[in-house]
C-alpha cells in the first residue's frame, strides 16, 4: 500500500509539474481574448517562427560564415567572407545579389605581441596576457620597458602630470558591473581604450596598457579600436586581460617600481579595396522603396566574430530566407546588406550611403543588428515621432517573447542613411553575456545558441516584412 | 589630410556607437516622466540590483552548493547539500535556520549502464550513449537483448499490438522544436519518458529506450523520473542521447532486425531519512505571516544540478542575503526553503506543508524557482484574481528588464500549500537553453551565467520584499 501511495504521489506531482509549465506558458489573458482580425500579422508570425525554429537556418549561415576564420577589415579572411556571403545569397535565390566596392584601412597585428613583468622580487619575470589595440603602432623591436603608473581616470592621469613621463600608463578602471545594461557598463570604461594612448602620450608616456572591457575576470584580452589624437605623439597600446590587470594592480601596490616590457609588432598599412555585400527580395509594388536589414561583415582578428557581427549578418540573410521560403511577396524591397569595416571606422556604411546605386532608391527604414546573437528582448522604433507610428505593431512581437517596444535604434553602418530621412530602427538582444566574448578570442561559433540567434532572425523577418507591407 | 579625415571619421563613428547604445539603454519615455512618489519601491530596486550585480552572490552560493557534487534524493551528496546550505544560512546570520526531516525514496544507478547495437552488418556492435531513467528497475545481469521496434506515439505503439511482444520499444518522438516556449516542447514529448515503460510493458515489451528530452542533437543522455503503472509489469527503461536516437532510427530503416543489448544495474532501495532546509528573515510586525521563496535541493545524479535546481536554492538564499545586507526590515517573514526530493516525487514539499511547525503560520505567498538560472523575463502573479491585485507592482520589474507580468506560478514543492490558501507566484527565466542541460551531465556550474543568475535573485528579493511589506 505504501508503495501504491508513493506512486500515486509521483503521478500527482507529474501532473502538477505539467500544469505549472502550461500555466507559465500561456499567453496573457488579454492576448487570448483578442480577435484574429485585430491582428492580421499573427498568422505570419506563427508561420515564420515555426519555420525558423525548425530549421535553425541562421546558425547554419553563421557556421558557414565563421568557417572562413577571422575577418579583420582588409584581410584575406574578410575577402573570403565577402565572396562566401555573396555565394550564400546567390544560392538562396535572392534578387540583385552583388558586391559594392569599399576602400578600407588595413592594420595587421603581426607575429609578436607580448608583455612581461620585470624586476619583481615576488613573482619574477612573468608574462601578462595582452593584445594590441586596433590601430596601434608597434613598439621598437626590443620593445618598450618602463616602470608603470596605474590610473583609473583621465583626471587622475592629468593630476600626475610629470609623474607620467617615460612610464607605461596602466588604465585600470573596471566596467561598472552594477549597471543592468552592459552597454552602459561598456560606455563607463571605453574611453580608456579609445583615447587613453593619446591622453597618456600628451604627458610623455611611452606606452599604455588598458584593462580589457569585460565584466568577467579571466585571462582573455579584449581588443578594439583606439583613436590617436593628431595633437599627441603616437605610442603603442595594448589591452591586458582582467585577471592580468587585477594581478598587476595588486603587485604594484607591493612593488611600485616593477617594470613591464611590452613588445608589439602591429602596424598600419596602406588602404586596400574591399566590399559590402548586398542581396534582396525585390518589392512587388514599390521596388525602389527599401527596408534595409544588415550587420557588419568584418570582425576582429582574435576569433571568428560569431557574435560581433557574424550574428547580424547571419540574421539578415536568414530573415530574407524565411520570408522567401514562406512564400511571402513583400510590396517594398527588403534588402540585406553586409557592411565592411565597421570596426575600423565604418567606411562600408559611408560608401553604401553615397554609392551612385542609391540614386532613385528611397530607404524607408534600416535595422542593423550589432549587439550579439542573444535572445531578442526589445524592439526599437526609431525617433519618438516614428515610434508613435510603429508601436501599433507591438502585438506581433509578443508571441516571440519580446514585450518591450521603445524608441531607439541605429548602428555605425546605417547611421549615414539618416541624412536621407531613413528611420533607424533596432532589435535589442539580451546584453548580459555579450562583453564576455566581445572583441576577444572567445567570440566563437560555440558561444552562439542556435535558438537565441534564430529568434533574432525571426523578429527581424517579421519587422522587415511589416515595414515592407505597411511603410512607416 | 586623408589621414586626418579618416581619424575624424573614426571619432564620429565612436560617438555614433555610444549614442546608439545610450538610446537603446534608455527607459521608455513613460517611465522617464513618472514621479518618484508614484513608485515608492524604485529606490530599493536600485539598491538591491546594484548590490547583487556588484557581489554576484548567487553564483558564489551556487559554487559552494555544487561543490558537494550531485545531490540525488537520499544520497550522501544530498545529505551533504543539506548540511552545507544550513551552514551557509547560519553563516549569513539568517533567523530560525533549521532542518525539517523528510523520508524520501532511494534509487541508485549502480555501476553498469550500457547499451550496444548487435547484429548490424553495416556498423558492427557499437555502443549507444544511454542512462537509466530515474526509478527504473535494472536488467538481469546479462542484460536484455532483443530486436527493436520504433514508435513516435502511444497510439502507434498500440496499433502494433502483438508486434511489440518480446521487443525493446524505442520511443523516438522529438520535442516540438517549433514551439518558442521550450517547456511546451518538453511537454510535447515527456509522456514517452514518464509512461512509456508501462505502456510498452502492457503489450509484452521487454524494455524501453526513450529519446532524450532535449532540442539539441548531441551525445548526452538526459534522465528523469518514470512512473510505473501498477497494472503493468515493471520493465527497464533508459534514455538514449538524441544523436544516438537519430543514428538508431536511421539504422533501423536499413536493418530492421538489428537488436540492442541493454544492461542496467539501477535499483530502488528502502526509503531513507533526509531533510528540507529552512532559514528566514523574521518579520518585524507580522512574523507569522510568511512569504516563502525556494527551490529544491535534490538534483539528478549525472551532474551537480547547477540549473536544476541549484539555481533556485542559490537565488532563494541570495534574495534573503540582499534584503538583509541592504538593511531592510520586512514587516512579514521572508523564508527561504530548500525542499528535498522534488525529482523523485515531491515528498519534501508535502512534508513541509503538513509539518506541525506550520501550525500558527500563515503562508501568504510562495515563489519556487525551478526552471533554470537564466535571465528572468516574466513575473507570475498567481491566479487571475490574485494577479489583479499584484499587477500594480509591474513597475518595479521594468528596471530589471522584466516587462512581462502575467498570471501563473507554482511548482511541485509549493503546490501542497495551495490548500492553505497560499498564493503560488512565479518568476520565469528565458527557457531557450534550459533543456540543453536539464537532467543531463551538462548541468554543471559552468553552464550558469553569474549575472543572469543574479538578476533572478534580485527579482526574487524585490518581489518577496514587496509582498512582505504590502501583503496581497
Amino acid at each position: 500500500m505504501a508503495q501504491r501511495d508513493t506512486k500515486r504521489e509521483i503521478l500527482i506531482s507529474s501532473v502538477i509539474i505539467i500544469l505549472a509549465f502550461m500555466i507559465l506558458s500561456l499567453p496573457t489573458p488579454a492576448a487570448a481574448q483578442e480577435k484574429p482580425q485585430d491582428k492580421p500579422y499573427l498568422d505570419i508570425v506563427g508561420r515564420l517562427s515555426a519555420l525558423g525554429l525548425q530549421d535553425e537556418g541562421a546558425y547554419e549561415i553563421l557556421r558557414k560564415l565563421t568557417s572562413v576564420g577571422p575577418r579583420l577589415t582588409g584581410s584575406p579572411g574578410a575577402a573570403a567572407g565577402v565572396e562566401l556571403m555573396r555565394q550564400v545569397m546567390q544560392d538562396l535565390g535572392f534578387d540583385n545579389v552583388h558586391i559594392e566596392p569599399v576602400t578600407v584601412n588595413r592594420w595587421v597585428r603581426g607575429g609578436t605581441e607580448k608583455a612581461r613583468i620585470i624586476g619583481s622580487t615576488i613573482v619574477g619575470n612573468i608574462p601578462l596576457m595582452i593584445c594590441a589595440l586596433g590601430g596601434s603602432i608597434g613598439t621598437p623591436e626590443l620593445g618598450v620597458t618602463a616602470p608603470m603608473v596605474e590610473v583609473r581616470s583621465f583626471q587622475e592621469l592629468r593630476a600626475l602630470g610629470e609623474g607620467v613621463r617615460n612610464r607605461i600608463v596602466f588604465f585600470n578602471r573596471p566596467m561598472d558591473r552594477k549597471l543592468i545594461q552592459t552597454f552602459g557598463a561598456y560606455g563607463s570604461a571605453a574611453d580608456q581604450r579609445v583615447r587613453g594612448a593619446s591622453e597618456a602620450a600628451k604627458l610623455g608616456a611611452l606606452a599604455v596598457l588598458v584593462r580589457s572591457l569585460t565584466l568577467r575576470i579571466d585571462d582573455f584580452p579584449h581588443t578594439g579600436l583606439l583613436e590617436y589624437d593628431p595633437a599627441a605623439p603616437k605610442i603603442p597600446a595594448a589591452a591586458v586581460s582582467t585577471a592580468g590587470a587585477e594581478f598587476l594592480s595588486a603587485l604594484l601596490r607591493k612593488e611600485p617600481d616593477v617594470r613591464v616590457q611590452l613588445e608589439l609588432s602591429c602596424k598600419n598599412l596602406a588602404p586596400v579595396p574591399s566590399a559590402n555585400v548586398v542581396g534582396e527580395i525585390r518589392g512587388s509594388e514599390r521596388p525602389d522603396e527599401i527596408i534595409l536589414v544588415g550587420g557588419h561583415l568584418d570582425s576582429w582578428d582574435l576569433a571568428v566574430g560569431a557574435h560581433d557581427d557574424g550574428a547580424g549578418c547571419a540574421n539578415a540573410v536568414e530573415a530574407l530566407r524565411l520570408i522567401k521560403t514562406a512564400g511571402l511577396k513583400p510590396r517594398r524591397t527588403i534588402r540585406a546588406v553586409m557592411f565592411m569595416d565597421e570596426e575600423f571606422g565604418g567606411t562600408g556604411g559611408r560608401f553604401y550611403a553615397m554609392d551612385e546605386r542609391r540614386k532613385g532608391e528611397k530607404h524607408l527604414a534600416a535595422i542593423e543588428l550589432d549587439s550579439g546573437g542573444f535572445l531578442p528582448i526589445a524592439v526599437g522604433g526609431g525617433k519618438p515621432e516614428v515610434f508613435e507610428k510603429l508601436k501599433k505593431w507591438e502585438y506581433v512581437f509578443k508571441p516571440l517573447g519580446i514585450t518591450m517596444m521603445r524608441p531607439g535604434g541605429g548602428g555605425v553602418d546605417v547611421a549615414p542613411l539618416a541624412a536621407q530621412g531613413t528611420a533607424l530602427l533596432g532589435i535589442s538582444p539580451d546584453s548580459q553575456r555579450y562583453f564576455d566574448v566581445h572583441h576577444s578570442g572567445l567570440d566563437i561559433l560555440e558561444s552562439v545558441h542556435p535558438r537565441e540567434l534564430e529568434l533574432g532572425a525571426i523578429s527581424l523577418a517579421i519587422y522587415a516584412y511589416i515595414l515592407a507591407q505597411e511603410g512607416i
